[in-house]
């Protein structure tokens, strides 16, 4: 597989010029391709190194996130043209070898936050070690499961005219609230724009106006669908001519929703790619959104323990089909009944962040409730997590924990 | 087996005794049975046989919803005590001999409403046949898929506190805006309450306080989770001494979401159950809400054509991390795609109800887009429906759809 | 679904017109249908009533072999002919609500024999009483599994020439060892022949060289194949007009190879079938033998303990690529294994020959030694069946084992 | 991931001491661990570096057969004593980047010969491109599938006990017809016997009684089990102090029975592992071959295409019960199908020894019939293959054809 972008883990991602951190049309194309062409790309972890191997989640806490999802890209696909599909197979997904670890953040609530912040408001680590095929951490004894790796974010430029969208709708929400802490939205921010070989007025101009990379958006983009996995294709709507690929925030694993917020295990490595393109495939099959076929080949545990959750918070106050209270309310069912075990609270909640966790919309339409379930998958724990007559027994956790920031 | 609980589905069900409508404490148990015993409960429609096998949707137009998920039950368990699991083991769910068929409705928005009433205002309604493990329909042609028969319904009785805080909690949303249509939820309502076995003074006390069936809540009850499908096992929180296991609403198959509202293939059945008691043990494992083990026989469609949603909605308009606006826009996706093949929007929006669809919160803490998908198995289908160079061709459906109410 | 053929459990398999246990393209349809069909057919068990569900294996020591595979039909479809692919939807499987529990033989080595009968030479029982899904059998505590019901035996009627092509060849075998017991081949045996509707000279003559049931040949017939579950789809050759299907010997479940000889959990119970044909299909496909699409729903366990055997017998014998040899010896293993835990050797037996084990050819080529494995789920198990540091810990079966034959 | 053992797939590979190619007990450890230690292994591919990426068969024609499966090790751990089992890991298996490709032989009848060289007797030779997870070939169009990786040979050194049992039976065998060709077993051969870093007259003797590698034996050895791919857990019985763990032949994909003989995807790559101990585990899990927990990370086709076999020959002969004759069947009627689709009887021959292909031993008791299944994936093909009204229609494959030996 020849190696298309390569990245250098050591140096700032700043220095790089494969790299950009802001979605804009005029973003030089970094290398191009035909249809039919492999490739590998090589990608920084999301934040471009700022996270640390260690055991104090300092890191975490002050973590820059104006300057983080350094992508791999653009690519370029001759004969691209707006309105086709960009078919995107992802051949394989891998670990780099002189960075063969990954990452779980807590983030605190105060820079970044996350699904369960109000629980969890503070800074927390967890470092994974990658065995071939499995994770383990040494801050979560007790686990050990098949990743499903995927890359978090992976998408085409977008036009002027969506990047306009873009700004305008996201504006409107941040306008509703500005001083909320976390933000509402994350506007265009020129000082940590990292806008590939653009220079000059032109960089300077894509640089304030340039989409931050942080939600996913009508061409895929921070996605984090745990499904787009090795082995999967993607259809990706083309917005401008050569479509312009960009990839990157590489996640060994990731349970749905990556509620921890830096909630997948978080990782350097490389994407090997095959492109073809649908010409006009975006008014042929009607395309809004990206769409993908799954994979033959992702981690199939054939036994869970399903956690259910519905749109009542935790302080009983009644909330009107929203999935996404119910989600919450299946994940803290899923940490209380992990804590039975011997787990912190930071140490389950991390779990459901990073492990293969199916989180579905079970139900959407009895008024006043919906209904999600967590799916957890029994076979990735050394010890056995079904109920029985005689309840729970502690796992020997020997004091281990997720890493703090200090003081 | 042995029939615990036989019912006439050629009967009204009010004039059943071991039926019933309303979660309440005081519905007396139409039968007892001891922890180990297997035991099968016939069950009606979730509508009492208010619809027909028929060309109209006439039927679903007019359907009186405060008469609905009549219930089989309450079934006291020996030694079933406040603060126990009562343990479920769903050996089994079939058809009524007499009663091989099923429908789904897309209810109207004055009447019930649905996921998509926005975009499908009006009453239809499809007819299912079943042939064996098989469902296809004269109103949809081209598909036909393994269901996955589950209990819509199922739970044990509330206690009195229980009832009070859910009948206080639904109250304030209501009356939040107690005009709106669809409601924003279901309150008592006596006139139409089926309290089983109770009778006089006291069926009337708890008939004006019975909570409605529509929602699920904390004992389960209403939560459409296809996967509680036969050979499944299931905690459930005991309240009341003996238990009072109710169920009801059987579903021959249901898609995550049942976006229909009646979206499920609704249908009488029986269903073959095995109980057992974990004493003590909502404190042992921290249950709030049920938990469940899933089974080793659901329908298993090796390949998925996966739909992406944000939230954003159709209007344009930006919403912060809404799971349920971004498994809407997955949903619609979904339907425009699959209307390229000759469905109707209906056709297409009842297939999405009914079929084994997965339907994933897959991001939900990237500011401000929820990330929802939808997962179409493509075996459904008589014809492939993966995106080639050639774009779709349309099905020849021979006119066929969903029925209509009259005029 | 409307019942074509319906079977008396009570009475003489003899007395029932609607039955047959030989193969012979004289006997007459006993009903007709038509392309597109959809029909239930009843089926008495394989031995037509001979065993009891009680705690003797009497009844199996001395059965009468020549009187089994009752089969349902043959059934004529009309436009079928000679040439044609008769496609066979086994649209579901299930038991006779007055006859819900099965058996295990083990057949006595002087009658039947069966896969290890040098180990296992007398005869045994197992009943399994049927909790919906589930199997589960006071002979053998500790494991319970969903069945993956299926007909042993399926096909359509041989020519005379096929016919004529079956005795002859398996003659020639059993020539070579004509006193071997168990037999080589179980030639055409008059006495006990029943042939339907056929009646006076024709049937005499139709007796004396009607196949027996016992093999699985060109046309399918006794094949055993446990993956040719409900919610399969079967292509079987045509040789005479109107094809005549019949069918018999269902299966509430069975481990590949049906080790015991009796080795599934036999049954009476009905068959969900529609019919529709292939024009000139045989040719068209190049069909020898029967070919079949797979369900998509099955038991699906996720986690396997894997057996491993090779092509030298039990005492030290080399034999050449022989993967029968090799089967029996993963068998043996697993047996020897399962023993730890406190089975008996015949339990152990019974459970793969019952259980939904995968039994694979996995090296044919590296000489001398064939390789097969037999792949045992865990999840059947009420206890931990994996290997650890400790050792293995007897689970308590309270003296249960299987039935013997008095004496 | 540390690289415990370097192979040069450039260099001879008697010229590296690190790989042997007989099994002895004295061949001497090349690296020592300790029990929970994760390292990464090198092997060169099974004919040492033969086979050449091009489109001539020669290299298979010619390709010296004595000089094959280099294994790299013996790899000492340790605490390992005789009657441990050890315990390993497969966490990865993959590619070495020098060397991204792989290629499928058809033997030479006259040399090595295969499963069907009665049909197939020609040298022949297909050349594998991997694509990330997938696997194509530029001889074989139309097909592409996710690869099953695995070591088709490893195990522990033998005592000299085990040694000589080897030696004894296959010798026995092997005099019953000497000059067959292909060879009934392969006997210990010192002039080409490679035995690692024994030097002198101990290597001497050790060449001359080495076991060939051939044969699967019961320390595990080439058992070519599709199934040990990463993510799997094995257990090995261990035969002499540190065990003395090698491993090679390692497979891109293959299917059960890997019936080409070579039949396999081969490759030159790494297997990592991660190796612990059970003391007396032999004892306490009374384990004769090695037993093995699956991965939760194999491919996973949900929709198989089945073909029977059943134990009569191609000449009509019936044999009795014999798996091997029945395989045989179901290969030749699956290979028959595939060519109506335009493929030459090479291609279908090594596909079916290359995808990921279940190979059953569905029935095994019934007289005198064995029947075997033969499971293909449909979703590997470009093309449907499923039986349909129409009958097939052949893929263009553009005159594309397996590799020949030169005139």
């Amino acid at each position: 597989m020849k190696t298309l972008i390569k990245v250098d883990t050591t140096a700032s991602p700043e220095s790089q010029d494969v790299l950009h951190n802001r979605w804009h049309p005029d973003i030089p194309m970094v290398a191009t391709v035909k249809p039919g062409d492999e490739f590998r790309v090589e990608c920084v972890d999301w934040t471009g190194g700022q996270i640390r191997d260690d055991d104090s989640a300092q890191d975490i806490h002050t973590v820059d996130l104006s300057k983080v999802h350094y992508l791999s890209g653009p690519i370029g696909v001759e004969g691209a043209e707006p309105g086709d599909l960009l078919v995107v197979d992802i051949l394989d997904v891998g670990v780099l070898p002189e960075s063969n670890w990954g990452f779980t953040g807590i983030f605190a609530k105060s820079n970044g936050g996350g699904f369960l912040d109000e629980h969890y408001p503070d800074a927390r680590k967890a470092c994974w070690n990658f065995s071939g095929v499995y994770a383990n951490s040494r801050h979560i004894p007790g686990v050990e499961f098949a990743g499903i790796m995927h890359p978090g974010l992976i998408g085409c430029l977008p036009s002027q005219d969506l990047l306009d969208t873009w700004n305008r709708r996201e504006t409107t929400l941040f306008d509703t609230d500005p001083d909320r802490v976390p933000t509402l939205a994350c506007l265009p921010y020129a000082d940590t724009a990292h806008m590939g070989r653009l220079t000059g007025d032109a960089r300077d101009k894509a640089a304030a106006e340039g989409a931050r990379t942080v939600p996913p958006r009508e061409h895929g983009g921070n996605c984090d669908i745990k499904d787009l996995t090795r082995g999967s294709k993607v259809y990706f709507p083309v917005y401008v001519k050569g479509g312009g690929l960009s990839m990157g925030d590489i996640h060994f694993s990731q349970g749905d929703g990556e509620i921890t917020f830096c909630g997948a295990i978080e990782m350097a490595g490389y994407l090997d790619i095959r492109v073809s393109l649908i010409k006009g495939g975006v008014e042929k099959y009607a395309v809004l959104n990206p769409i993908f076929e799954t994979s033959p080949i992702k981690p199939e545990y054939g036994d869970y323990l399903m956690f259910e959750g519905i749109s009542v918070d935790e302080s009983g106050q009644q909330h009107f089909l929203d999935a996404t209270v119910a989600y919450r309310q299946a994940c803290l069912n899923a940490i209380n009944y992990l804590k039975l075990f011997g787990y912190t609270g930071e140490q389950a909640y991390a779990i459901l962040g990073t492990a293969p966790i199916e989180g579905r919309i079970s139900g959407i339409v009895d008024v006043p409730n919906a209904c999600a379930t967590l799916a957890l998958p029994t076979g990735i724990f050394d010890f056995d997590i079904k109920p029985n007559a005689d309840g729970p027994s502690a796992f020997p956790m020997g004091g281990a924990d997720l890493a703090r920031a200090a003081g």
